[in-house]
């Protein structure tokens, strides 16, 4: 079929539905690169205002997806899942995840990414253990699955290149906050790993991409039909993001916090995340023995083991897991005080993320190096009850200059009321294919 | 000010309207290459989709304005007035039109474009004078402006240079049917004109770009608010643009139509719409006598005597004004026969505009060369009673295969039927300031 990229803008700019061999070519002369930028930045903007159906999704991301490589583990018996996380501010998640459901037996070929905004990146946080690559071809990402049922990377040049070069444009032309748009990028992904099952992690809330639980729900059931239409059991867990996750906000310190939630010592949300998601993936991998088995795994010690050995698999040094002391600290140290007695009422995971993102812990444009032992530990959470002077953060920074830029911005993060306030729930809501129209 | 473009579309795209100096700079950064064609063409697909108001719209006409030379004609005396069709097929209304109303002491520096699609050029049309250049650089745009108080020529390159770039990227972008954006286009070049007062006559029908009349009423309101923020008197008429103007369509062949209006012996729909455009600019150029004075200018020959010395003045052959067997005529002469009796229902403008075209009097793309001597000539019109065999129109071509490809489409064109019908009425509105909201 021959198309024209002028009425296929057409097409979506008036609200019609493009045909599924349409979205094809459209995909793939963009990849060529005989689709202009200017031509996929218009078409990207009518999907955002006129938005995608069913159909039109599916093919679109098939589009994306068959653009590069898509990875065969049909080799490695173990069932294979991965999670993914659509964003948030101390979202350390994976790193204690991904070694304790691969010690109860599943295979997780995880690929994930960097920092953006105010979010942080798992890929950067890795990267705080000495000599932790992340970049790895496909030969090695296989060779590490296949012994340690893990490996923990990031995106390859050859998969999903339609995505990467959408990506770099939307950002650049204001098409990013689109459902569909941001749907299929991340599907195209997350498919290219040769799945059996997927765990979709929808933050909402301030600290989240998207902050209103409509859009979230309306995201997490999107990906859920893309992931069941392309035959991989996808399930979506709608989580807040109001406040940070845990204590630690940066890259180092989340290490640390994260191997202390392998060790059974970490703060309760983390944990209680990490075992919830974990329970969602060995159903996912038809792994009996649930949270027993996930608590097993942690109390032998073989989680954090997992974690080690791939760490040594990746060239990095295990020591610093084994004594999260090694691990960087930046050279100053400020407290942030409570200024009265009262309720922690809010913690703003906005601000405290964008802090530690301009504080040198995070990117605001992809040229900017992180600084792996800047970070802040959050001592004050909702419904904790302070004491003017009682400290509400510890801030680890390189710049002096830049806390002083950001100190007031910080505190900002907190509101103390007169009264106990209850957080929101860590899980809101479940999505599974049942939930879901197909 | 300091904006960023990816802010800018944001606002647009979430349904804001544009501060007035982010406007001036978008289009500025635009112009110069710092913002570049795939963020604009995502603004224009979020504009198309979410409007412009009205401040929005002065400033972004103005600003097109301003990204050229605005001509400057206060040294000469006489108010300055133009008129400009959105296009139809056999429009050749400019060129009796111009001389007429210069004959009657109005300055006209007439601006006008080139065959796009099925509609033709009064540009294209001029040049099937021998000789006639329309090519006029600002100084000798004015001397003959000064002389003969007429001048016929296309836009500069430094006239309105933002809307030249624009025009190419919504022609590759699919954003070119936005109210908005057309009428910013064509006010920003009528405006650099340095005009006293505008009549713009806005197709409306088959073979006019925008075939609604609500969408056409939208469209004139639009522009006519343009003109009146900018202080030049502006008037809009509403027209019909279902079958083709007068007998001609091509170019030699509307030239011949156009001069047999200035003898008085022009066809009733070129006849009527000429002097009713007439009289609003002289309206527009406070210049007394209406009606009764155009018909002198034609009785005394001042009218095509203006159109002969513009002629010798622009370098082109006036003896082909004095005789017009002497234009141009293609090779090949076909008639298309009535099948049957009865009463032309109708005659398609849309169908003999591109027929037209495809045969060579018109241009599907930049590079086509126009055939000066192709032309139809159109006999039986909606109305007219026809037996079969009775020649419906007469076609010159120069090219065998193009017309036998073209032959069944063209009588396409034509429906007959039992009954006579009437023709919609030649001019169905007028818009002026008054009936605008500003």
């Amino acid at each position: 079929m021959s198309f024209t990229a002028v009425e296929l803008i057409g097409i979506k700019r008036d609200g019609g539905a493009l045909p599924a061999d349409a979205i094809e070519w459209l995909i793939d002369a963009y990849t060529k690169g005989t689709v202009p930028d200017y031509q996929m930045a218009a078409m990207a903007m009518a999907i955002l205002l006129n938005g995608m159906n069913g159909e039109e999704l599916a093919a679109w991301t098939s589009a994306m997806l068959d653009s590069g490589e898509v990875l065969d583990f049909s080799g490695i018996p173990a069932a294979k899942v991965d999670k993914h996380s659509t964003g948030g501010v101390g979202d350390k998640i994976s790193i204690p995840l991904a070694p304790l459901v691969a010690a109860c037996g599943v295979a997780i070929p995880m690929i994930s990414g960097r920092s953006l905004a105010h979010t942080g990146g798992t890929l950067d946080k890795l990267e705080s253990i000495p000599g932790f690559t992340t970049g790895l071809d496909s030969e090695r990402f296989a060779s590490i699955l296949n012994e340690h049922g893990l490996v923990l990377a990031g995106q390859s040049e050859t998969m999903a290149p339609a995505d990467r070069k959408l990506y770099a444009l939307r950002d650049a032309t204001g098409t990013v906050p689109s459902i569909p748009l941001i749907s299929s990028s991340i599907m195209s992904k997350k498919l290219a790993e040769g799945l059996d099952g997927l765990l979709l992690d929808v933050k909402t809330g301030s600290g989240a991409s998207i902050k209103v639980l409509e859009e979230s729900r309306a995201l997490a059931r999107t990906m859920v039909g893309i992931g069941t239409r392309h035959g991989v059991e996808t399930v979506a867990l709608i989580t807040t993001m109001d406040q940070p996750l845990g204590h630690e906000v940066g890259n180092a310190n989340e290490i640390r916090e994260s191997v202390d939630v392998l060790r059974g010592q970490g703060p309760d949300d983390v944990t209680e995340l990490t075992m919830a998601f974990g329970e969602v993936m060995l159903d996912l991998a038809r792994v009996e023995g649930g949270r027993e088995r996930l608590q097993k795994a942690i109390d032998s010690g073989d989680a954090l083991q997992k974690l080690i050995d791939v760490t040594i698999a990746q060239g990095g040094d295990p020591r610093v897991l084994e004594d999260t002391s090694l691990l960087a600290v930046a050279q100053y140290e400020a407290v942030l005080e409570a200024p009265t007695d009262g309720f922690v009422t809010t913690c703003d995971a906005l601000i405290i993320g964008m802090a530690a993102t301009r504080l040198g812990a995070g990117r605001t444009s992809k040229k900017d190096v992180i600084d792996p032992g800047v970070g802040i530990t959050v001592h004050a959470k909702v419904g904790d009850a302070v004491s003017a002077g009682d400290p509400l953060a510890t801030v680890r920074y390189s710049d002096e200059e830049r806390w002083e830029d950001r100190r007031e911005g910080l505190a900002s993060a907190w509101v103390i009321g007169p009264g106990p306030e209850a957080p929101r729930p860590l899980i809101l809501e479940k999505v599974t294919a049942d939930s879901v129209d197909l």
